[in-house]
């Protein structure tokens, strides 16, 4: 018998996507629907801007702490931006998890890809645009961008969506009221998936209740 | 590239539980809300009663044109009772799915871990009660068994209960309406997996549109 018990502990929402998909917009919607639900803290090595504090807008840290971090698996994902780190800290996670709250973390493909090998029971969500041609639009709309860069995003774009099949969900973003009702319908049927239930049956076979 | 493109096609659903869990309720619950719900027709060897129509209330077959489907592979699950057999055709159901509409199968736990083999992406749903004090006032209720009978029915269903593990969605039946709304909500959530949307990101790929 395949018996996977595991205790009850909250879900770990990855929400990603190529750039113009709208995952932030989503992001937001999800916070406004459940206000309870816990979003990670990152790490950075860049400076605090006025007013950011410490554990609540960042993790500031220096570049040796950051490859300190590194070096010991701390972090479910890094990268480098402008010469400053940013990473996702694992033990904040794994606590909010172990504290049964759901943890949503919006986060680029690269980046997603790399949670997925430390947390495969996370929920791992891929937004898509309804079309190339809204994505164009899109991408057009929101920037002063030249014609040369936004074809060049257009096309980095179109390359990231093959990623999708890598993930557990795809969820077309034709309206973004729409896409977060989704998620958030997904989200409870996870809940119903046997691999976080068992354990309610396991108790009634255990206690004979 | 892990690629899973596949042609939008219906979701088998199969229902299933121990005896007591409720599945019955839950699946005329289903077709209730889904009237558009397709729902297999049984092969028997048994003799048609009055007013049953052929291909509509079962396939009535003769015992050696069973046993030729069944050498043929053209059963999903079969069963024996009482001497006469029944089965739930293959190329019946593969037919509807193909046709893109979802069909519902309720049936035992042995049947549909057979179904598992032949249609692994259907969504198996396993109907647990609340509790084995629950089942036990349910199987009382519902019967004029004698008391020996009753414990015997309740220690098979406690058993039957270790197989849950063994599908993908744990449904409590606390309440047949609010159990019924989960698996209307889980069913909803399968549409978006990413398994079965690809085919809308490939098109996208492929077209550039």
């Amino acid at each position: 018998m395949n018996r996977k018990i595991k205790e009850p502990q909250g879900l770990l929402l990855v929400v990603s996507g190529p750039s113009g998909a709208g995952k932030g917009t989503i992001c937001n919607l999800m916070r406004k629907a459940l206000p309870e639900l816990a979003y990670s803290v990152s790490v950075t090595t860049r400076q605090p801007r006025e007013g950011e504090v410490d554990g609540k807008d960042y993790f500031f840290k220096t570049v040796a702490q950051v490859k300190d971090m590194i070096f010991r698996g701390e972090l479910l994902e890094y990268a480098q931006v402008y010469g400053n780190y940013y990473g996702t800290p694992k033990p904040y996670v794994q606590q909010l998890l172990n504290e049964g709250k759901d943890v949503l973390l919006e986060i680029d493909i690269q980046g997603a890809l790399q949670i997925k090998k430390v947390f495969p029971d996370g929920v791992f969500i891929f937004v898509v645009p309804p079309s190339l041609e809204e994505l164009r639009a899109r991408i057009y709309k929101r920037g002063t961008d030249a014609e040369d860069v936004i074809e060049k995003r257009l096309r980095a774009a179109t390359g990231e969506l093959e990623y999708a099949s890598e993930y557990d969900y795809i969820i077309v973003n034709d309206d973004a009221e729409k896409a977060t009702k989704r998620v958030l319908t997904l989200m409870e049927a996870e809940r119903y998936r046997a691999g976080r239930t068992y354990f309610l049956v396991d108790d009634m076979i255990r206690s004979g209740k």
